[in-house]
């Protein structure tokens, strides 16, 4: 059987990947009278008095919502909510399976906006916090913008800030491979929908001084045209000059190359003409930038890509549920910058000594979350 | 440690009672990538073409959304989302344990009826049913005719029609134990809220022929003040002639009374005034409206209530996860009168020997969801 009619009978066996079960016995008529009617009744009347209660009495202290529109999911671009649904699924399975964090997939039937963040909002009180996923860009940065500020609970867009965190965490480690610093290496970013924003931003925030960043129209600059205003925000923090040009002219003398862009799009020349020891992370989904042998060829020192049939696969799954777990153990209202950083920098030192072929830990690693978890908490 | 103890005791142990679970193995990499990127992305595909694959490639088609505003929880009335979730929880657990129905809990920051359908529409997606909950009347009529109009599941409001099944199955036995026939009965339901509202309307369905209604105001009548349409239309169907008096008046030679309503509210002489083998079924929670005793040294053949230290305890676990197990497999759209009283009926057959302290089936007894279940889809 191959690869994909094994996923198809293994999702199909059990019908989705997801249970809900109880955590209580039921087995006897008291065991009935407390976990329901009457006894039930007593929980409801503490949580009147003082809703934060909804955090020890109930599943809202341990459980985040997985919500998507389906608007661009995976490599799969905009197939809807109902088809999404694998994957939001996927996504509460590997929270409860690294970090013990409850999670349900919550998909919508709309991926306008306001009706996103509206949506959001009034089924906020049974949750903990809001994992936002494989919503398109430019959206997705309004409405985790929105509901960042009107909700109480911690809410992340994981395409853009998980990712960014995993990402972080490999070049941290392959600078350290190619013996450069965070601040003096010039980092070319390719793609700017959530995932390439994200990472800019983080990797700024972590200490990249020089970037430039290219999307389909070349590098974005303030004043250039088909800009967002997201683009703009950054291209002000990038590119204040407003340099112009193309992936291959930012790509000459750079050190680092992160796409998150287009299978193929970047050349053994283009790779050639970065600098001695070029780390190249060629993450588009599920065909490379470029394949890992060709830009090793081409001289890139350190190589990672978004597969796990290459070494230093950038796995999502390494952040996400320890942030959470994190998160939601501090309580905390928002999920800051710091903690992301400092993220980034527990996962990147859970491998003791980085090679060009181990940037990555091995989300296996016992308990890799668990630290993930404590240092966000740490900096709740 | 008394009762109320012991309740939020066990509801604090565990963080509520409530757990999401993997169905599935991710104990290695072969694991992850197809519970996750890039198998998943096969399911996605193949639900994209046909999104009626959902149905057996997600948890959609054996999930249900428990759903409430807090609006109106059990005797607690309007105390909130987040203090209704122990609730909602307890029922997920329930569809869980009683009909191995996987459920989740979804509590409302809305009491309002536009938003309540407009949100349930937009999560509908990822659920193959919706059990709405504690959700007051008059808003709960309008909630549950929208969604069943505008979504294709199966969507009940289980005070209203959970209720009812229960109610009616209660009510054959413990008309086979007085020998009378449902269509001679007079009826007297007290409290038009949605428990009354939905059992005066199956037993209408299931042959009574002799009902009034009586509210805070009185007997309900068409052209009397303070009506609402439903009440209005149940009116024209129970009470064409505009009768007027009060529950006193209506009990006088009534063979049946149904209550849903207020503790204490009937009296021993209301009850004496009822004819020879008479039913009293006073279920107002925590207080009936007349303590089984005192309804039974007045003259009542058969008491029913609704707890669980009496017998003949009317229980919704009864019916709710029966009959969307059976709707779900049928992948019913609807959930019809066929089915409810169907499903009463089987109900009633579980206990074969009716007596005045045994009319309801014990919710432990083996089989008894599949019995519901298979009688539901039969009707489907």
């Amino acid at each position: 059987m191959d690869f994909n009619e094994r996923s198809l009978e293994m999702h199909k066996r059990h019908g989705g990947k997801l249970d809900t079960t109880p955590s209580i016995s039921v087995e006897t008529k008291d065991d009935l009278s407390i976990a329901y009617t009457p006894g039930v009744a007593q929980p409801c009347r503490v949580i009147a008095e003082d809703k934060e209660r909804a955090w020890d009495l109930t599943i809202k202290g341990r459980t985040v919502a997985v919500v998507s529109d389906g608007s661009s999911v995976l490599g799969l671009g905009n197939i809807g909510p109902e088809a999404g649904l694998p994957v939001m699924e996927g996504k509460a399975v590997l929270f409860k399976r690294f970090a013990n964090v409850d999670a349900f997939p919550i998909v919508l039937a709309t991926q306008d906006v306001d009706e996103i963040v509206e949506t959001v909002k009034r089924i906020a009180p049974g949750f903990g916090g809001v994992n936002l996923e494989d919503i398109a860009a430019p959206a997705c940065f309004e409405v985790e913008r929105r509901l960042i500020e009107e909700l109480d609970i911690p809410v992340m867009h994981d395409d853009q800030h998980g990712t960014a965190v995993v990402v972080l965490a490999g070049l941290l480690n392959a600078l350290k491979v190619v013996g450069k610093e965070i601040g003096d290496v010039k980092v070319v970013m390719s793609g700017a929908g959530a995932g390439g924003m994200g990472i800019a931003n983080l990797l700024l925030d972590a200490g990249v001084q020089h970037m430039s960043m290219v999307d389909s129209r070349g590098m974005i600059a303030v004043g250039r045209e088909r800009m967002n205003s997201y683009k703009d925000t950054l291209a002000q923090r990038i590119n204040p000059d407003g340099v112009t040009g193309s992936l291959v002219d930012a790509m000459q003398g750079a050190d680092v190359f992160i796409g998150v862009s287009k299978a193929g799009l970047v050349t053994a020349d283009m790779v050639s003409s970065m600098n001695e020891g070029a780390i190249v992370f060629a993450l588009a989904n599920p065909i490379p930038e470029i394949m890992p042998d060709l830009a090793r060829e081409a001289g890139a020192a350190v190589v990672a890509t978004g597969r796990s049939d290459f070494s230093n696969q950038v796995n999502n799954v390494l952040a996400f549920p320890g942030i959470f777990k994190g998160a939601l153990e501090a309580r905390a209202q928002k999920i800051t910058r710091e903690m992301l950083v400092a993220a980034a920098e527990a996962l990147s030192k859970m491998v003791p000594n980085p090679s060009a072929d181990e940037i990555m830990p091995d989300p296996f690693a016992s308990g890799l979350a668990e630290v993930v978890a404590q240092t966000v908490k740490r900096h709740a």
